[in-house]
């Protein structure tokens, strides 16, 4: 086991198998990352609003990766343990894009209507790290830090890091939180992880689709469960199991996240398909991680403790 | 001041303002409602499956009202308070339905395949009633009781007992329970109340489309905000403060929802819209009431702690 | 048979069980009926903008019925033929209203954007009623005469006249036409036939939600297939046969209608569903009537050419 | 002015900018490709059922390409026109896969049900190659042959060719046939064109997901637009432009490709957006080219006779 740090050159702005490794590292090693925030950091005041401070930002969202994890091969799940995160800076950026978010058309959903006025907000962090607070909404909010992207490289593809899906992305989910474990599914030699997209705080949907943004520094260790593969992100909790489902319309989210999770109690837990899909109907979690980005992300969990029979 | 009861001697299966009262009664008056189960109490056995022990029933989710209130007139606000729900039996009812529910195809999302098998799930009060036990699937869960269906009377039309809607309706939502208040907009004079679906317990989606189901007493208490009119159900827990929209695709249900919780932030915590839009990104709340009726519903919300200024 | 003229002395906003018969006809009656239009003609030239002009108005959209066919029993199948359409004026108007149409939220599809801007577009009818001209646009198209709204009330709902459904509704589905014959599910005895919103011209998908708006006089027959139920709207020309379903998302209505095509293939053609599923993936036609609406309405369709087997 | 053979020494299954060139040709070289089928030829007969036929193949719709088109920059415009499309075998394939088609459930509208019964539908060239026939189905349908991928590679992606986007990709329209031009934007310098999936026929919707499938000789042409670039698909009909938009849910779709006509009518036919937005409301064609890909693929439409103003 060793240390190992993560300080790239330069950011990566797909989840793909085409790039070069950032850093090669073994299962169990103390894995230390830097990560910069979903703007590159061109965005530190009130004033840097957004068409005009990311005007020569070709792509948004730099990623750290991808990271080589040995021994890792298709069809094996990846298993990542979040021990630390760190902020590298005392202020977190929000902001209203143009024709982005979950209140107003976009690429996608497009209308004819005049954009919202862009704004940013910048939160600082007070009580010793423990809040946030903007001095025009003058509400402060605590700290809940976590990353928005969490992939490793698709299959054949490369893919957006503006984009959640199978491989896990930009899937904006607040439980991937430091003691929570992450389970991505392996389609590459060495998994290729990639990292970014720190957040210190975050509602569920991510409503104007800019969390409170914020450059960061984490420590992960990487294992591997050999010849077993999943189709969808896992999370688990001390209180919970959760899956993580990326579609459109949302209601497809649902129901990806859902099966995942019935197929998890039926491989895992001695339940039925039957049983689980009944079970879940009563005391399964349903919540919307983000309601913005290319594909919506959605949380279903159920607590450990329903887990076990009599 | 009084109290009331309300035993129907027939329910109704529509939402509608061409229905005469059942009851008439004063605001603060206590009102005591009698509901039947959303199948009739039609299965009350594992052997009881729903082709067959249905096939009768022209129409389902009966249906307690219209309760007229007097002095609410349409714009209006009524405020309902459930003090109590009582359970009149010891057991609730789950079950899977032919094409109906939130993994299978449906008579709106519909498919060639065959129907999942049907199944009845007879789940038992036990502990004194604090808990429901399934002797197949072998897990105790906590009673936690509240109504899916809650409604006022459209405006003009008469909408079936399965729809949610800004009237409220089969909203599936389990914050609908004791210690919450609930406002509906008035759309007719008297309100026009309806109530029934008592659920003793509902995971957040109502995965397969029916929680367990159980008749059940309620004790509740209306007042009328006069003059004030919202535009979709409102629900005021202790901690917070919480908005239902119910559309599909499943993205518009929460569009509305995180739409009515900025105005009403707007209206009357004195943020401005574009405050309410960031500070909810950034600490809002958004769970899935249900996946399974004919619109869906979903709920957003604020923990009350966020809603001063300093 | 004779002949029977329908000139309503007021208009109904809802298709509804409820509502008392406009006329009473039999099959094979000759039925003229006058229908207004979707304003109530309440907009005649382009200064009579949309919020002003139509703020009085409680309701849109007004429907000439119910029209009660004696004979028309549960289970049956109403037949409607259009054997003429005539315009009771010589302009038709379109506009665009605030928050309604296809490029612009709505308050299902609810953003927080500024509505566009609302105008009215008056189409004159020229060339001896042949064809529309707009002197701002300034482009000649032909006049092709339809019903938006044409409909049987619902069983014991009372739904908006803006809203379509297997029950027919406001579909806005340009093959509703003389020469077409339109098939509608009963559901009440006497079927109780709504109709209105004549529209002298429309494209697929309906995009502003504003077609050439006209007040018309049409002549209709009825007949019933006793003992025959369909499940949503089907339509025949002298070339194709046709389904309507109407949904959201989107494709649901698709799959809605299709499915109900492969059904007709299935009852009345002699294929399989199998065989109907491939047939209609090689030659299925599948157009957008309306994009606008509370639901969204697709017709699927295959030339009677290919019903015939060798 | 040359011709060009590229006949492919193996297939590419992602549309990207980090493959080889196949071939570097000229605008206006005549551009002969050969594309396999769908399935890379692996389904002959009607038992080659396609989970044991396509068992081993990892990936499904072999691209020829990319091709190298001399000159096209990032911001210009491809043009394509196809001259010419042969067929390079006397059969063409369709079939019902498990969990994949319109009418079913699928990986991503993921429900519990069991797959539709898997079957092969040979569809053999009759009458001088003017017809398909099936022997079960006993019907002669025309032959309509076009391509459903057309493709340029994206920018820093690379997206799986069973994909549509705004690159083009697997739309699944009938319009990419032999007279009609095909717009592309450029992303990448060469532009990086792919081609594959060559139907003999497809009905509107394609909806079991596989059409009259089909080896193919085709005869291109390229010319390059400097300067000018555009954001999704443009078709010209010798009577028609139309646009492409693919998205989820459909109306996504829908909006996308109406909201693009708009802006060519505004940029090259003198257009008001206002204007557009109303003429195309009259006479706008709008439908469905694939409702069963990883996104679907809508094309509207205004005949050229509207394009002039008087």
């Amino acid at each position: 086991m060793s240390t190992i740090e993560v300080k790239p050159e330069g950011y990566n702005y797909v989840f793909s198998p085409y790039l070069k490794p950032a850093a090669t590292v073994k299962p169990g090693d103390e894995v230390i990352v830097y990560t910069d925030d979903a703007f590159e950091s061109r965005i530190k005041t009130k004033d840097d609003l957004p068409a005009k401070a990311l005007a020569t930002a070709k792509f948004l969202n730099p990623q750290t990766g991808p990271i080589y994890i040995e021994g890792a091969e298709p069809g094996d799940t990846l298993v990542v343990k979040i021990h630390n995160i760190e902020f590298t800076r005392d202020y977190a950026v929000s902001c209203f894009i143009e024709y982005f978010g979950g209140l107003t058309s976009t690429p996608t959903t497009r209308f004819l209507q005049e954009p919202l006025e862009e704004k940013v907000w910048i939160w600082t962090l007070i009580d010793n790290g423990q809040y946030l607070y903007n001095d025009e909404i003058r509400v402060k909010i605590p700290v809940k830090p976590f990353f928005g992207t969490f992939a490793v490289a698709p299959e054949l593809e490369a893919i957006s890091a503006l984009t959640p899906g199978p491989f896990g992305g930009n899937m904006d989910v607040p439980d991937v939180k430091v003691g929570n474990i992450i389970y991505l599914p392996v389609y590459n030699p060495g998994a290729l992880f990639y990292i970014g997209d720190c957040h210190a705080a975050q509602g569920q949907g991510e409503l104007c689709g800019v969390a409170c943004e914020i450059t960061a520094k984490a420590t992960l260790t990487f294992e591997i469960i050999k010849g077993k593969s999943i189709e969808w992100p896992r999370i688990e909790s001390p209180e919970k199991i959760m899956t993580v489902g990326s579609a459109r319309p949302m209601e497809d989210a649902a129901r990806i996240a859902y099966v995942e999770l019935i197929n998890w109690l039926f491989d895992e837990y001695g339940f039925t398909k039957a049983e689980a899909y009944e079970l879940l109907t009563q005391v399964g979690g349903l919540y919307v991680g983000n309601m913005v980005d290319t594909t919506y992300s959605l949380v279903a969990s159920i607590d450990k403790k329903y887990l076990k029979r009599s």
